[in-house]
């Protein structure tokens, strides 16, 4: 039930940025987080096109990576067109809506620069690919109007206010699961598993999706960064077992 | 299920008669009318907005009376917030896209004038007003938001807008995470991990439970096999890496 966050990366136009707060406000989403946008931050272009939404600007949060951006995130959509270079779960806005209400952890919308969209890297970051069905013959979204769909389709649903699912245990915050990686991704490194060398960032983005898609809670993340180290680890076998 | 029509009337910039013409485009509408635009028709400034939606300002028409641009319409929607003034029938976009959905004559959505909105008597020639849900405390939606939001409502229900398929690749069948977990389990047994003997079911239990709910594909399960082999394994560093 929290709103989800909206996450700009690496925004160009300060104007857009300034867009995208008036779109979220209307929708009742307050809390922006940039990460590098190009001109730096604050930005003199984004107040005027906010129209008034200056609480979201004054409230944005500035971060260096979508890593840290998303690190208390339990649930992060990245806002794309399909990826075909990336097996991951592909959904529409409704679903995205519900997932997020269903949540009682922090969800997080990613939307990529205006030209260029999100690379491959940021979107590996994310649980789910959300795509707005639009025209096949004319996709000419704005960074602004995606916004607002997808904040629209939250908002939609939430005077409906659904109560969050029974979950045995929540998810892990993305934070953890980056831990995780990153543990496994220096043991995979010391044991020369990334092979050949081209190759290597389309692995790193398949085990990034492998242990995204988990779910797994932050208990189950320290089991499993256990096992990781026991299996890298010498044997240590007792006399009594 | 004939697209509904979409009415500006009165509009001011032709940059704004373009952004709509892009935002309907989105959605698959392409029939525009324009009621007595401020700057006469055509627009110089239309085209640039409509970033390629090229074939609905071609196609706009041009009427005198929003009457006029009716006449053929059997369901007239007035895209406005409440209008205390007049007693008709308030709904939302989803209610707006049923009733379209539902009729089998054409219909059409009044958009007023950027600055003012519709007025009264425009908004009486309508069978019902449309208002888009917004936060209360700060309603601040222009004439190509509404538009968007708006179409994208009617497309939803659309065979346009059937959600991307979730082409996920399927979860592997049971008897593989079986396979993934024995031989992880027997990596840990080498290691010693299951210690003492009283903890060694309730691991297992725990391990069985976090591997089983990934909703791994085979695909995925392989991939995470190799990764077990290569952490148990000695390092394969090679020169050229």
């Amino acid at each position: 039930m929290t709103p989800p966050i909206i996450i700009l990366v690496r925004p160009q136009l300060g104007q857009n940025i300034g867009k995208a707060a008036r779109a979220m406000l209307n929708f009742g989403l307050t809390e922006l987080r940039l990460v590098t946008p190009r001109d730096g931050w604050p930005n003199p272009d984004a107040g005027p096109s906010a129209s008034g939404a200056d609480i979201v600007l004054e409230r944005a949060q500035l971060f260096d990576t979508v890593e840290a951006a998303i690190a208390d995130c339990a649930l992060v959509f990245a806002s794309t067109v399909r990826r075909r270079d990336l097996v991951m779960p592909v959904i529409g806005p409704e679903e995205m809506a519900t997932q997020i209400h269903a949540s009682p952890q922090r969800s997080a919308i990613l939307f990529g620069p205006e030209r260029s969209g999100l690379e491959t890297e940021d979107v590996a970051l994310a649980n789910a690919i959300v795509t707005v069905p639009i025209n096949p013959d004319f996709g000419s979204l704005n960074l602004a109007q995606a916004v607002i769909l997808l904040a629209y389709e939250w908002s939609r649903r939430s005077a409906l206010s659904q109560p969050p699912a029974k979950e045995l245990e929540t998810p892990a915050p993305h934070g953890e699961i980056d831990g995780l990686i990153n543990q496994l991704d220096a043991e995979l490194v010391a044991k020369g598993y990334f092979h050949p060398p081209s190759r290597t960032q389309a692995t790193r983005n398949t085990i990034r999706t492998i242990f995204t898609k988990t779910g797994w809670s932050s208990r189950e993340v320290k089991a499993v960064r256990g096992i990781i180290r026991a299996l890298v680890g010498p044997s240590r076998n007792r006399s009594e077992t």
